[in-house]
């Protein structure tokens, strides 16, 4: 989904009821737009819903500004629809957090820099200086807020103010060590995605590679998330791992997540970049 | 290792100290052992040398009965080693415990019946009369102890009793769904090997699918284990996982669950009967 | 998809044209049909349009015999659909062929056995008589044919008699050793599964492993696939992988292959008794 | 292995003979030397022996540029081996080459920013003028030699003179998509690592992922491998795989490719930094 498309994104749940799918590809199709990508999944257990429609408006009847409204009173409201739309000319605007470890950062970064994806990131917080020179290398703006129990909650609302000030979307937690506040959260629900050093639910919170390889176990993995109030226990976006042996020692483990870190924190950057992502009741739905 | 070959299999740990690796494996050279595999690894944190050497006896000048108490004497001793000799025309005797899913006692039996492991298998236990069928077509003989909250101690003391008849040297727990005592687990230290249906540490105890599914994971997994006091907390000797997404329900998950579990069992009782397996605080060296 | 289940499964495909998803629901949909899942997905270079739909038959008002006829006249015909319909308790007929190696036999004997497919197998075939004692074990009907260069036709014709004699839907080659004649195939067209002991296109042909080996790669796989008049080229259903090292020895590779291939031969029959699979153009469409 | 340590690395292979492996490690302990990894493997079918050993030189009583005089006088000779000596304050120096993609050429560079491996990197060779700003954020020299079927050979000789100008040790193909002649590669033997965007052997040449997909195969791959003169066929140093579906197009394919390529070639770059890897006979071993 590029900047330079002309395409709309409309992803919905709702209580499971017979025809949905029908009604909703027909006031696409009738209208002239000619859809792209469809995936929907029905949660039987809940009886929900799920979809998530791509389409090209070239030929679209409904003029783009309107077609929220339309849908919402002639589908919508009659099938009890949680939904959004989205257009892919309009680029999010993402800000990176990170402390002091670069290897996130520089996956992000490069990403973007070669134009992988269609995001805007106007700048970059960091509780300490250590990363600036990165920051320098791809032309970002690189804001220091330190951070003491005394300060949190003052130097997160000035973050918070930076942050509407760019009109930042969501933020990406590049290994940045420091819990945020509930208060902060709320400002961006499912719009906070968070990296964990561990195949989470094991070994959440400080240390997880120690801990790991205190139980000895032969596989490490990372998991990204967005952020809730429960510290690491957030809907879960993707997950991957590797093998280890009794010959990996704790910097072994260190290094080798450093990899699984980048690659699964990027993966899900970009499915949400590209409105993949729909959580629900603490779980993600991930269309493909 | 087969058993009509005429191998010898010793174990070490013991505190690293310059030259056991030379002194062990001109040990075994000077007296016209010809060494098949050496694996060896040195904790460094915790200054601890593991060793597996494995060495064809045919022209060992040292008589079989004989070369442990000579090891002892010319090398264990001013080492402080722990060691352990096998040889491989000494099968271990294994128990199968299984309540009523197949899949594991199935893929036991089969690499059994087709000659796969050195190992032999006199009999299975169940709490439940349900597999005696698989049991029957592999003609293994198949023991149901019933247990209850009340006959739980003394259904163990006739499993143990039985046990000892076969001279069994190690257990497998393929899906038994009964928690064992300490008091049994004494009887085997190190010497019961279970599979559990997570990657452990995550959803430890029971349900792990269902949990899994509740918390909203991406990947499940499997882990071999060998049984301490302390549930699913033991000696880790081999974990996989697979990928889901949020279009598995529980029952996919336990189906998908069940191709992991048994090939992660398979593999840890595999790499037991070759005596590749060290056990050491808490944790496994699997040796190559 | 039980047997004592009331299910309709329907496959299509057809060239992709506006509307064609909303036509099929609304069919299922207005005639009392609970559709449970339903999968699809439009190659858009070839402009081709996949389903798969699932939907419970219970209170559909068309009555099974007429639903072929009905959605031919009403839908398939306007919009060219190729398309096959399947009901849940017709079981489809299965042909195990074997050679001399047993993991795959196993595998699928063991999980027919615990009931895990909606399947009938009625008998084993295989060019020797190795494999009769784990037939009798599970109680299936071995047929010995043994096979030169000159009697190949004449036996394959007395094999196909035998196939059509108990009304076999398909066949499984489970590390059969010989390859089939174009004859044989036409007679079984995307209904022949094999093994291959390779990540295919790579190490067709005899002795993958030792190819392997001896081209010093890093990984090894195994592929199962339709079977074609090209040796190993057929559609691919599935495939997977496991790391090997330069310790691992041409016997070492057959052995960790073994749970390769019988866990990715087993996923590919699972899919085909679940009729997920559709071959279009050598390739293959594997629903969800 | 870091710049400021200590350390030896000896990497050995030779015919296999009795008592090699103890021969070696007193040779280091007899000497002071305190052996900080050692790994060795043994190719019983050709009866090579293969060994890495590491030792901190702090104590070592022989002086370090007398080491390998010592070492091949009183050992190698007698052993007919081949052996090479590094040391660790000796940083190697790579050369890297690239052409119009980014992603491999910011993995490398972000590495050696974050100060991940002991190595230099003077500069980077291009076909094409567009790395040239990737290059400029990371401070390094840019040298575009466009490549014409005419002007090859003689843009070959310059490059080689710009290698040995900065004593380049060895060189990496980030997605260089020129073939190296055979004179250019015999100037590097064994120290030209390229990296392939399939899973090789298959899918050798161009546009692998077309080929891929044409295929119809359910996993993508990428291999590293050191450059020999046939093309795509020199001893592989790290392979790996990702699962792909029907619903993948080439594009798909392209980029999950991105991912495992940079990786795969990162850790082969690693590895033969940390001098791990020994080619012979058109494989590797890969120490740990």
């Amino acid at each position: 989904m590029k900047a330079t498309e002309n395409i709309a994104v409309l992803l919905i749940h709702c209580p499971d009821r017979v025809g949905i799918l029908a009604v909703v590809t027909e006031f696409i199709n009738q209208h002239k737009g000619n859809i792209l990508y469809l995936d929907q999944y029905v949660n039987r257990e809940e009886k929900v819903f799920f979809m998530r429609v791509e389409w090209d408006l070239t030929s679209f009847q409904i003029p783009r500004d309107k077609i929220s409204e339309y849908f919402n009173t002639l589908i919508a409201c009659r099938f009890e629809m949680n939904y959004r739309i989205h257009f892919s000319d309009q680029k999010p605007r993402m800000a990176i957090f990170v402390s002091k470890m670069s290897h996130c950062l520089f996956d992000l970064l490069s990403r973007h820099a070669a134009g992988e994806w269609n995001v805007d990131i106007p700048l970059i917080i960091s509780n300490h200086p250590d990363m600036e020179s990165v920051a320098n290398m791809f032309g970002i703006a690189y804001h220091v807020f330190p951070i003491t129990k005394e300060n949190k909650a003052q130097q997160e609302l000035l973050q918070i103010k930076l942050l509407e000030e760019h009109q930042i979307d969501f933020c990406v937690l590049a290994r940045y060590m420091q819990v945020l506040s509930g208060d902060f959260i709320a400002h961006y629900p499912d719009r906070i995605i968070n990296i964990h050093h561990s195949f989470l639910p094991a070994f959440a919170g400080a240390k997880p590679y120690h801990a790991a390889h205190e139980r000895g176990v032969k596989i490490i993995g990372a998991t990204s998330h967005y952020v809730t109030d429960d510290l690491d226990a957030g809907p879960i976006i993707e997950q991957d791992v590797t093998h280890i042996t009794h010959k990996n020692n704790v910097e072994d483990l260190i290094k080798k997540g450093r990899d699984l870190e980048k690659i699964v924190l990027s993966r899900a950057v970009e499915k949400h970049i590209d409105r993949k992502i729909l959580a629900y009741k603490n779980r993600t739905v991930v269309f493909q």
